[in-house]
């Protein structure tokens, strides 16, 4: 079976509002094994609705529409599929007794304009929102099985859990699937896009099953494997082998699994170890900090840190010798081992990580550029620094500086390394 | 004019990435006044590309594609492209060159993979990405003047503003516009929604052009003006009165304009008093100092930051006592407060913000809940404490809890205040 998501909402293409739900509906119907081809975002226009209802109506088994169920002028959704149909608003009583019996236990009269929610196309059947007023409408377009729900995530998402999947179900029972769709995405870090196409070679082929994407951010190359098969033990059965060839291709360069992230990983490996951490950053002004906070429980192993963004405050927080500051600058090979040597000695942890760097627009000199960034980890007596220049902009510079900072400790603490 | 925007990417309709871009390409075009009228999303698929670029080709003015130009296997929008023209991809040695030196410049060889982005079809204007190694493509395609831009959002959005936003300006003054829609946004913070919609009553009517919308998250309300008209002129006609009329009604809990950060605007408000400001977080872990360094230049005001974490890094290098933790507990007013004024002794700053609390999910006790925290801010021998109970997860809580933190200290530097 194949589906179609329409969004529909003037807040979705003047910009105002960034689409999650089709982004959460794609996930779900992929689960059931139902291929989502396109996404439709449209304004609240009777019209294009309209049009592209009939349009998709005749090329899809599933039609998910979101948005335009509210009560005020603006929301057109039901106008327009009453026109589709070729058929009259009717009020619905159930449905008006419910949208009544909601405000009553607010301890509120229902307005006026709430009656329009309990007006369905004749054929429609009702599917009950239970979180607010807009009910969701299920009717059959064309050969397509058109699901309306409403645009608030919450209601949408109780709608769909409490009526919809199960009827696609049925559906998929009823007509035989394709099968199911099954991904799986494994993290890299460190090693270029291109780099890892080269060695995974023929796997990414595009005739193949399971397909493999990659997408790159900030250091980051993710690659999701997808499997169609008939069932989810088969798909699995795909998977397995392409993951671990995957891993014997590239290596300790893959740190995670689906939706793991770096300072997850990082801070697993410090917990089993029983080792801890403590930073000083510049140029990331905490956003290390930040990201290894982000994971519940990680006081077990992240000491402290220090936000040493000006020199004043690295020569005095972190006792950076003014004289290497003049000598060498604040963005230097020296700086950073200084920083991470005395974080994890004033932190009293096992590791020190030191950053200090020009995250741009403005701080570069003649051989100093915007992206130059020094890394350190310090462990016992030793200490390694690594120079970077990272392309972008001021945000992109910082987030794949501190990926590369948790690179370098995961790679100082990942066993057999 | 007219515009719709072509989103590509097995991550997009598979449910893996959520597609900021076309929100963000909505808004740059409402800006220009080019009413954009659908959001179409697609798989790495070329004969999906292909028809979905020759039908709307034929009614759309302009039309704006992002992803599918990396150098891997699955980036086929170059090749669908070729297809649609019905011409060659020939190779481009310009930005062959730039590829190679962007490799360089990080002391790489090109891998032969990335060859793949300097083939052009025959036809296609170059777009130069400055950022990255795909490039950008401009060609006429029907009626509409089409732009192909690489899908990483900070290339996408470099390559827009640096050469599409020009030409798009030069098509307007040469065709003619429609119309315009503006929008401006207020932000106002510590204020709750309902309570914002009292106080404005029928200005947000719906009725109304202007029309008014409101977003809530993590204690910040964004009030946007959405006015149409038909020139730029009488759009802002509609705006300034609207405008006005909110500052007056909700008075110094509006914070910002537009794009405009709650950091931005503390950060401001100390440059311009030359006022200086450092930071001991513990629950937020280094995000107060994250956002405040957001901002290039920071280093002007923002002396230095703490992220004491554990007990142990509050004593040691903040000297809490540890018998004040002992009695009143990590989490209490006397050690923010304590946090507080000894950030601004030490980092020898005019301001100082002391953080501690419990984020969640765990650390909660009987009389401490999740989401309990104290925020104090330090002014020479003055700090005041604020105690909040915050509602949601942990990301939620940090958060709300920076937003808060920044208000507490923006209400006492306020002119006036």
């Amino acid at each position: 079976m194949n589906g179609i998501i329409i969004s529909i909402g003037d807040e979705l293409v003047f910009g105002q509002t960034v689409n999650t739900n089709a982004t959460w509906l794609s996930r779900e119907l992929a689960a059931l094994g139902i291929t989502v081809s396109e996404h439709i975002t449209l304004a609240d226009d009777v019209e294009a609705i309209k049009v592209y209802l009939q349009q998709v109506g005749q090329a899809r088994d599933v039609i998910l529409a979101t948005g335009g169920l509210g009560p005020t002028k603006d929301d057109l959704t039901r106008i327009a599929l009453a026109q589709v149909l070729g058929s009259a608003l009717r009020l619905h009583e159930p449905t008006l007794r419910q949208i009544k019996q909601f405000f009553e236990e607010r301890g509120r009269e229902m307005p006026d304009t709430n009656r329009i929610q309990a007006m369905i196309p004749t054929g429609c059947e009702v599917l009950e929102n239970k979180l607010g007023t807009a009910c969701g409408m299920q009717v059959q377009i064309g050969r397509a099985a058109a699901f309306f729900l409403p645009g608030v995530p919450q209601e949408m998402r109780d709608i769909f859990a409490g009526s919809v999947k199960n009827k696609l179900q049925q559906m998929i029972a009823f007509k035989g699937t394709n099968g199911v769709i099954m991904t799986r995405t494994l993290h890299t870090v460190g090693v270029g896009e291109s780099d890892i196409a080269e060695r995974l070679g023929r796997m990414m082929d595009r005739d193949r099953n399971p397909l493999i994407n990659s997408t790159a951010a900030q250091g980051i190359v993710s690659l999701r494997i997808n499997a169609r098969a008939k069932n989810e033990v088969e798909a699995l059965c795909l998977i397995e082998p392409a993951e671990r060839e995957i891993w014997r291709r590239l290596g300790s360069s893959v740190y995670g699994v689906d939706d793991e992230t770096l300072a997850q990983v990082v801070g697993q490996l410090l917990r089993e170890q029983h080792k801890t951490l403590a930073v000083a950053e510049s140029c990331t002004g905490g956003l290390l900090g930040k990201e290894l906070t982000d994971i519940a429980g990680s006081s077990d192993y992240f000491k402290c840190g220090w936000v040493v963004y000006s020199n004043q405050a690295k020569i005095d927080m972190l006792g950076v010798d003014a004289e290497t500051i003049t000598q060498y600058g604040a963005v230097s090979e020296q700086v950073a081992r200084h920083l991470a040597e005395r974080a994890r000695h004033l932190g009293q942890a096992d590791y020190g990580i030191g950053i200090t760097g020009i995250a741009g627009p403005t701080g570069a000199s003649e051989d100093k550029p915007v992206g130059l960034v020094y890394i350190a980890v310090a462990e016992g007596d030793n200490s390694s620094v690594k120079r970077h220049v990272f392309p972008g902009d001021r945000e992109m510079v910082r987030l794949r500086t501190v990926n590369m900072a948790l690179n370098m400790l995961r790679k100082k603490i990942l066993p057999g390394n």
